[in-house]
């Protein structure tokens, strides 16, 4: 089982060191190999995600990502920025399939901006489309405007774009997520004004119909924001669209006030997957050894399960996150009174012996 | 002083009742003449945006505005569905630039969805663009892919753009606003994925040149969506364009918990406007009386301040909300223990007392 380790920007390296730690230490035959990506790759190579990174990451069976991105990449090109690595890495490796779990650990209750009755128990799964949408559909760039509002002036546009089987691939993911879980899917568009939103919520009534033991709803873009924040909890699987599933998994991270513990996997038709945590590379407290590592382990637990076949492995790893949570290990931004003030690595040597 | 009064479909024609109450009480020479809007203009003239509603608003000063939309309407062709309606007065009256307030009102920070903390005193104005982007750019349809990831097979399309005078003019409505205010504007778009948004950003920061007193910051998407929930009151004028705003401004109001206080203004270059609750039209409350007027009634506020330059009476409805706030008055949507509940109607003839 090969394994590309891609640690990145920022505090990328710190976490992703805590997971690899935790990897080896449960004795399987993996087989790590670790390069550069992000800011990183492009100071030593000039190019946010290298050649030798993308083979690298091509021919492993999973991705363990770190974070990339950095204030000091902000005046690049586009082309060069960190954030180019993994936009070239779902295109390139196909990862349509985004898995991002918006789950309250009891004992984080208290880190939610939301009122603990309204989160206390939250377990929403977001499946967002990857590869298609506004993200790389083309045409897309700078022109002068022949018609609209200024015609003559300059403009910049861009194409949203969903192909019918692009929907059905990523609707089966999640009618075959529901049937493990609750049997509900909530699917997210804005077809009153949308063609693409139009044929997205279409094509879900579709395949939903192979599907006659699931629920399927439709929720407007806008509205799905607001519930999320009114009613988080009567969500359970919500798939939707690049863009929108951009923003509202964010919204839905940030919910549960733990983002620091949320991973997340990327996976394509063959069970490749691109494994990160749902946040950033956090450059402010970079190097200080203080970041949460535990999305990430939690990352490495999602890609034991769906890239290499390993369910009883993942099972030890979520066990032992739970365990150091209930021995009450806190990194510092889900620190509060009473709890233990763990490291970076205090925290991944925590899981390690609650293995 | 000539208003279009349009109350449209579900709890419209209620809300809309007392907010011309409240406005016929202020003994201005204000001429109203009310019409068909939405479902209810579908069902007697079959269309959402009769000939003759579009005439009306264009020759008034101002459009007060219900709110439209009903389940029954879904099947219709989108054409034909009452929220065209809206879509078509922006369009038609270049409606570009939408105020929506955020504001948390003192007696009601329990109502939120978040720790009082946190959302206590919160008052943000999102500016968003409403007549550009990819809601209305140019080509849509369906059509067969001939590129992407699978040609041949039908797809759908949509245009976002963004003309450099476009972003200009929302830019300069967003800095003029921010001067009467904190003097801070935050934008809000996708640069690192998307042309339009990197335009809109590079705009954005020419134009704040001309405004050397007001501190602009960048966000993106995502992490706006993010911040909203995590430290609302961080934000003061936030701007950004049509589909974002769409969802951040959704979000912002939900915060709040009481989106039925929240009125919202679109102001074309003349000032001409229309004025909306940020609510919608609660078809399953229709009909009961029971549906909170003070958002249409606010708007109402907005509307004789910025359509017909009557501050002063601006003024007076915006105390006098305030006024039955304190005295306790509440609809059922914002209503808690030891307050007094009030229907549409009581709730409008309160605001008419205080007056
Ligand atoms: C870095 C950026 C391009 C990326 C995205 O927009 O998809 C990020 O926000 C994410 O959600 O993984
Ligand atoms: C009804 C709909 C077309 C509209 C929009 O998306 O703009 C609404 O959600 C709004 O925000 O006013």
């Amino acid at each position: 089982m090969k394994i590309a380790v891609l640690p990145g920007d920022g505090i990328g390296t710190e976490i992703v060191a805590e997971a690899v730690k935790v990897l080896n230490a449960l004795a399987l035959p993996l087989e790590m190999e670790t390069a550069l990506v992000g800011g990183v790759a492009y100071d030593a190579h000039g190019h946010p995600l290298p050649e030798a990174t993308l083979k690298l990451a091509k021919e492993a069976d999973a991705v363990l990502f770190g974070a990339v991105g950095d204030w000091k990449y902000d005046k690049l090109e586009r082309q060069f920025r960190p954030e180019q690595a993994i936009l070239g890495l779902r295109k390139n490796l196909g990862l349509f399939a985004n898995f991002r779990p918006a789950i309250c650990y009891e004992q984080l209750v208290g880190a939610s901006s939301l009122k603990p009755e309204l989160i206390a128990g939250l377990d929403i799964l977001i499946i967002r489309e990857l590869t298609g949408d506004i993200y790389f559909g083309q045409p897309r760039g700078r022109r002068i405007a022949t018609d609209g509002h200024f015609p003559g002036a300059e403009e910049a546009f861009d194409t949203m774009r969903y192909s019918r089987p692009e929907i059905e691939r990523i609707a089966h993911v999640a009618f075959q997520a529901a049937r493990k879980r609750s049997k509900r899917v909530t699917s997210v568009d804005k077809n009153n004004v949308l063609e693409t939103s139009q044929l997205w919520k279409d094509v879900m009534v579709e395949v939903g119909q192979q599907y006659p033991d699931v629920e399927l709803d439709h929720m407007l873009v806008d509205n799905a924001a607001m519930q999320l924040v009114k009613a988080p909890k009567k969500f359970d699987v919500l798939v939707t669209g690049n863009m929108f599933g951009d923003i509202l998994s964010d919204e839905a991270s940030m919910l549960t006030g733990s983002i620091g513990m949320l991973p997340s996997a990327s996976l394509n038709s063959s069970n490749q997957g691109l494994y990160e945590p749902s946040h950033g590379s956090a450059p402010d407290i970079a190097g200080k050894g203080i970041a949460n590592p535990l999305a990430t382990i939690l990352s490495a637990a999602m890609m034991l399960r769906f890239s290499l076949n390993q369910e009883a492995a993942a099972l030890r790893i979520e066990a032992a996150v739970k365990k150091v949570l209930e021995q009450g290990f806190r990194t510092a931004d889900i620190y509060s009174e009473g709890t233990t003030r763990a490291s970076t690595k205090e925290m991944g040597d925590a899981v390690v012996k609650a293995l």
